[in-house]
């Protein structure tokens, strides 16, 4: 919804057309008269801040941009559904990038805050090159990182604890009985991927079960590509009987193609998502999820960017959002009452 | 992926980091021996168009925008998916905005091209009100509506055809026996709703049924939205045999609470969205969907604001993109052998 004063409600205030309001407010030549009316619309509404002030020439362009690593997986959706609001009830306008997390393109993004379309940008990287740090060094707006940035890096970062993550759920189904538990990851060059792989490892080494290579499948971050990674997974490990997928989407195809072979879930092999999406509460059967609070990522970055935007200078700050695990029927099965519950 | 040069080759062929490449990009201070490696580099490589471009003052941008009503759903994805490449191509790089439909986001977007960042828009409303028809007529730069505009205004405009895509789902629907053909639609106050509801009405009409009141339910484009008004409508008409709803995300919801109430699909009660979004064919059941032509929509508007970009100023143009229908498990059942067939 929109907040605050608009060029709508200016136009009603001032008893003009919009396209009045916003030829004034561009700075364009129009009738004494109607300049007069709108600056007196405007001022009463309080848009002094907005488009009047950047008509005056102010630097401030009152443009956000949230460069998006994959805007068709909806854990990002989350976020921006929290940064929106947060940010525009400031005043701000939010772009989108969609960057497909090419660097290239990121990189690209983080030149552009040098040609003043917008006052700051939060992005989510899924790897961090030299490239990325060199010009994030170099930023000519502030800039927060949803994802994991090194120490020293001169920007705020916020970060989820995957790592936890990943041993909630590799503990939740060792606890169902599930010894042949697989990992089905995103590619290992992207820091989800690494810190995902590790931390499966890890898990897996502290509930004494044995590493096993063949139960470690690499995909990608999307549906068909987590599909496919599962399918090789079957034939190569038919006795699995657990699936830790790195994100939802990818547990998503892992259902697809369960469900094609005939594996029941939970029964057959239990399947555990990461990002608790939208997505894993509406699946059939529901996805148990390792939420990495989306969300609240987003809330985070969108208030680091804020301060930024309002002249605070403090020392770069990182925030770390705890995960939890969400249990639903492709776990629990029949089990009702646990958060989620089955739908 | 990335097409051309960018900063990232230009610094590799000219030998500096990517930090120095952005700020002679940008205009700022730098020693004179990296400004003409970078710009000899520029050069060689065809980068002029871009940036360089840009710090020499020109009025260009090389920004486009895309205004989606939702970007949630993956209709407008699809768009995107084809928008993005065709102008990347071209040298543009594509912003996003997420308006949610709220009509004053909408108008400042259009007013926001008075302000310069960006030399065209895309946009996809789903009401066209008055004060878009100002802004459209006072637009500072060219705009593509994705949508239906009055035959008049002064923009380019891409438009499905959902009346005969109902068409086709409602003959679909009947040609399997089904009499009691109910609607689930959105908003009537939207474009998609007013013609969506309108079509159904006359496909009933064409095939002698009679139109019943109890069987056409409004909600809104939404899955919750969707879920919830298929509730009320199983309630004020147990006997429904089949829904027509007005897009995948309502049809999604519809497949939740038919499961949740024990409705076999397709043999209780057979279901058809619209859009044919990756949903529909990834769902369980796999779901019967009206496309119309998201993608080639998205396509024939990149093409027409690129045209107008590169100067052409020949009358508006419009398109119209004819539906298909793809019929899958919600309404063929155990059938094989069709486009999609079942997953």
């Amino acid at each position: 919804m929109a907040d605050g004063p608009t060029i709508t409600t200016i136009a009603e205030r001032a008893g003009v057309s919009i396209a009045s309001v916003s030829r004034v407010l561009n700075g364009l030549p129009t009738r004494q008269e109607t300049v007069r009316k709108v600056m007196a619309a405007a001022d009463e509404l309080g848009y002094v801040r907005n488009a009047v002030a950047r008509s005056l020439k102010s630097r401030r362009t009152h443009q956000v941009a949230f460069a998006m690593a994959d805007v068709g997986n909806p854990a990002y959706l989350a976020m921006l559904r929290q940064i929106q609001p947060v940010l525009k009830a400031a005043g701000y306008r939010l772009v989108l990038h969609s960057t497909d997390a090419v660097v290239a393109d990121e990189i690209d993004v983080l030149h552009s805050l040098g040609e003043r379309y917008v006052d700051g940008l939060i992005m989510s990287p899924l790897r961090v090159t030299d490239a990325h740090l060199q010009m994030l060094a170099a930023a000519r707006a502030p800039v927060v990182i949803i994802g994991t940035v090194p120490e020293g890096t001169p920007v705020d970062n916020v970060r989820a604890d995957s790592r936890t993550g990943v041993r909630l759920a590799v503990d939740h189904l060792h606890s169902l009985g599930r010894r042949r538990i697989a990992l089905v990851n995103g590619p290992p060059d992207t820091w989800p991927g690494a810190s995902r792989g590790a931390a499966y490892r890890e898990a897996l080494e502290q509930l004494g079960l044995p590493y096993d290579d063949d139960l470690v499948q690499i995909g990608d971050f999307y549906r068909a590509q987590g599909g496919r990674a599962v399918a090789e997974l079957l034939e190569r490990a038919p006795d699995v009987d657990a699936l830790m997928c790195a994100n939802d989407l990818i547990a998503l195809g892992a259902l697809d193609v369960l469900r094609a072979a005939g594996r029941r879930v939970p029964d057959d092999v239990a399947v555990v998502g990461m990002d608790d999406t939208d997505l894993a509460a509406a699946s059939w059967p529901s996805l148990s999820s390792v939420s990495l609070g989306s969300a609240e990522r987003g809330k985070a970055a969108a208030e680091l960017l804020l301060d930024r935007l309002n002249g605070d200078d403090a020392a770069p700050r990182v925030i770390t959002v705890p995960p939890r695990l969400v249990v639903r029927a492709s776990t629990a099965g029949e089990t009702y009452g646990h958060e989620g519950g089955r739908t």
